[in-house]
């Protein structure tokens, strides 16, 4: 047999993805080597039962004396797979292994990708909680929203290991960030500005909320229809919650129109934005477009018009990359050994994160590199800190 | 932090077994290593969704553009573990880990341990399958009988990927190759052999059939109770079958009387035989005494009276080791994209097995070593082919 794909299998074969993902990008490793006899008496039987023995005594060892100590599920429905949308848990698949790629590179964290052959939400809760045994973390990825909002808050209610959706969480982390230091580029204060989020999806609803808890003056956010906001008759539950908690400033209609005189502009719709709207911001203007492959505007366009632009792309200056968080929130998580990853573990990875680029400070380098291998040992460290002050780590040396 | 143990956590820490075991025996690790820019848009976004969308209109290629094409589950609900019994997921998973390390290091499969949250057989069902999409096949281990017998049946029916409760098929594998073996070694055909099999839990049951499909003359199975036989009245619906293709000599009473003049004695059970018993069995007696760690006569007691003995122990000739088998099984079912594990290729992996001696043959040496590093390949090659033979490979070049 050889390692040839059969003829026509794949007539996208030229592209050079596919040569790069045959058999998958991970494998797993022993982290212990057997030569003989006694290495095998002592790792397996009858050597391991001892072990098993100690936690079967206290199920708390498992976090000691088992790789989940470090290990996080990477779970999918396969329902909101990148710009792809509803493709299915095998065709997520790739992704998903690519995620836990990024976990162990960036983050020294292992990683396991789960897709589920369901996408019932009851369905879901309950296949994860059964296999929760197994590991240190939940990260939730790809699941549409609202879904995901109910998926997350009933997993970290009846599980004690981290639960985080990184299309909410990762995303707002370093959107704060990003945010954080712009802020200092234009001589603002957080509390100063006015933001406008267009996306009132997993992203949006989570950005909208770190920025509120991280003392942001005025969110408004926008969806299809425009901004939300208390008089609207069309809202979901979470979008009934957005609304009473943001937009103090009561607006209503277009996004485009709520952002004339506004301070910020953050893009996480996957839609577009007019550069007329980015030309009527406040002076001293910060545009973070982040839908991908296609931000809402060009970001050579709104500089012409912001201070301070990012994107989500690796080919212009100040790229939002989720990879900035969520290898450094599991690492300090699990070196916490904490219950659940708490909003001020969240606003500390932030900190930490927009701290991280020191004196490299400018308009041009709000965010460090994604290549930074300080991020995200000094993300952990945040995060593990903050972990204990919350009160949810079982770990505080 | 440091990473030394709180004070008395655990009082065994003196065992060598701790040390080794701390954070767990297995990692997972990238094969593609990301240095820049150019190399994450290729691993992940936006690279990855050509992949996945590829994917998407076949779901066939999940199996050659993803690591699951050399990825197998370790589940277990921690319900009949080692020696140790119903201790539950946690304990269980140190483990399953060993069983993954044991994949890779000697079959170079790739295996994830998952241990489950619930001993419902349904619940145990429809768990594997909604986590399936994510795995090339399913190892079954340490599920108490009768339990197992259902959830593999019931697994393999709904799902097209290889399904193998190792405590069943893998002991049978390598107890049919030791039994060819050892028959050579006292000049005997398979078909002259009469079978005394003490044990009617997974592996009894899986031993007695792979025996008699290979054309073993008699088999009795023997219980708590005594032999199987069709005139008890306390048969579960496994022992019933058992007592249908088993005993045709139709012998009932003890598993002792039943070893008199009979030519093998298989011990899976845990129990103890008197060494009277072994004295009174026909000449060139085959004695596998394979209980763990305490076999169910002394070898070297035994060996007083049979021609071949064999334990599952590595301080004895002759180990009797799953190990033999399992890591080349998966491979070769990996290798033709099997739907199915065969018992043609349980068949054909016993055969290899038994081949893998050579010219080492002798009443001390019926089996490899487990360090052989052509056993799992010699494997991997017969099940593959069989895998063709069958009908069950999707790839057959």
């Amino acid at each position: 047999m050889t390692e040839s794909l059969p003829p026509n299998a794949n007539p996208a074969e030229s592209d050079p993805a596919f040569p790069l993902h045959r058999w998958g990008k991970i494998e797993m490793r022993p982290t212990v080597r057997i030569r003989d006899n006694a290495g095998l008496a002592l790792a397996y039987t009858p050597g391991v039962a001892q072990v098993s023995a100690a936690i079967a005594r206290d199920h708390g060892l498992a976090d000691e004396y088992t790789w989940r100590a470090n290990l996080v599920a990477v779970v999918t429905d396969g329902t909101a797979v990148l710009g792809l949308g509803d493709i299915g848990p095998e065709a997520a698949l790739p992704v998903m292994e690519g995620k836990a790629l990024l976990f162990k590179e960036f983050g020294g964290v292992d990683a396991v990708p789960l897709c589920l052959a369901t996408r019932d939400v009851d369905e879901i809760v309950e296949t994860i909680v059964r296999v929760a045994p197994s590991f240190g973390g939940i990260n939730l990825e790809d699941i549409s929203a609202p879904r995901c909002f109910e998926i997350e808050a009933r997993l970290q209610a009846c599980l004690d290991i981290p639960v985080f959706h990184d299309d909410q969480h990762g995303t707002a982390i370093v959107v704060l960030a990003a945010l954080r230091n712009a802020a200092r580029v234009v001589g603002k204060e957080l509390g100063d500005l006015r933001v406008v989020v267009s996306g009132a999806g997993a992203a949006g609803v989570a950005v909208s909320r770190i920025l509120r808890q991280a003392g942001v003056g005025d969110i408004a956010v926008g969806d299809s229809r425009g901004i939300v906001h208390a008089g609207r008759d069309d809202l979901s539950a979470i979008k009934r919650q957005l609304a009473e908690e943001t937009n103090r400033a009561g607006l209503s209609g277009s996004i485009e129109s709520a952002m004339r005189g506004a301070n910020v502009y953050v893009g996480v719709s996957g839609g577009s934005v007019a550069e007329d709207a980015v030309a009527g911001m406040a002076p001293g203007a910060i545009v973070f477009s982040l839908a991908n492959p296609d931000p809402e505007i060009r970001p050579e366009i709104a500089r012409k018009h912001a201070s301070v632009v990012g994107t989500g792309r690796s080919d212009f200056p100040n790229q939002i990359n989720n990879v900035l968080a969520f290898p450094g929130v599991f690492r300090g998580a699990f070196r916490a050994r904490a219950s659940r990853i708490t909003e001020g573990m969240q606003l500390a990875a932030s900190e930490a994160l927009a701290d991280a680029v020191g004196d490299q400070l400018d308009a041009d380098h709000i965010l460090p590199s994604v290549f930074d291998p300080l991020v995200a040992p000094l993300v952990g460290n945040a995060v593990a800190r903050a972990a204990v002050r919350d009160g949810v780590a079982r770990r505080k040396d």
